[in-house]
């Protein structure tokens, strides 16, 4: 699975938090899925990023980051997006938490 | 490193999202720093829980999860913890990015 790092835009913005295991036998049409609503996210107006590491024994942890809460709306009303999320909560996820949440200030630090 | 789930209270409650890498060559240094802080952080007023899965070539992401930014203040000010972030800085991390955010709402879903 891809690694994408967000670019560090100045707050207020947004963070959806994404917490999910899925079936481990399914994870190879999950990985295809997920990269593809990655690719398709990034197209989308106000996406600001994502920050995601690989998975561990069918659990990922993922961050997306949308410039106000109309893009996240937007980005869950479309409709390739809508189709992904009704598969995954059928064949893939045992189980997901998601959080939307405004993120109000950010630290950055990088050696040398 | 360990995976440990928070629990999911009703929003508002505070989450801080940390992306980073680390030096490859300190990763067992920084690994039991991070799992000693882990239970340092379960142990503070106000702590709520934390997703993490384990860090994949030296990138990691994680986020803990408060009740409110007087919890994540008094965390920050906790004489380990700060100890822990110096040494961090000096010896372990490449970069790190962390985003406080505030939680609005939440959605989970679970099989069957």
């Amino acid at each position: 699975m891809s690694i994408v790092f967000s670019s560090h835009p100045e707050p207020p913005y947004f963070a959806v938090i994404f917490c999910s295991e899925i079936d481990r036998s399914e994870a190879d049409a999950y990985v295809r899925m997920s990269e593809a609503m990655t690719r398709l996210a990034a197209r989308q107006s106000g996406f600001l990023g994502l920050d995601e590491i690989p998975r561990e024994g069918g659990i990922g942890l993922n961050v997306s980051y949308w410039r106000d809460e109309a893009s996240i709306e937007a980005w869950k009303e479309n409709a390739e997006h809508a189709l992904a999320r009704e598969t995954g909560r059928r064949e893939w996820y045992e189980w997901f938490h998601l959080r939307v949440a405004r993120v109000e200030r950010s630290y950055s630090f990088r050696r040398g």
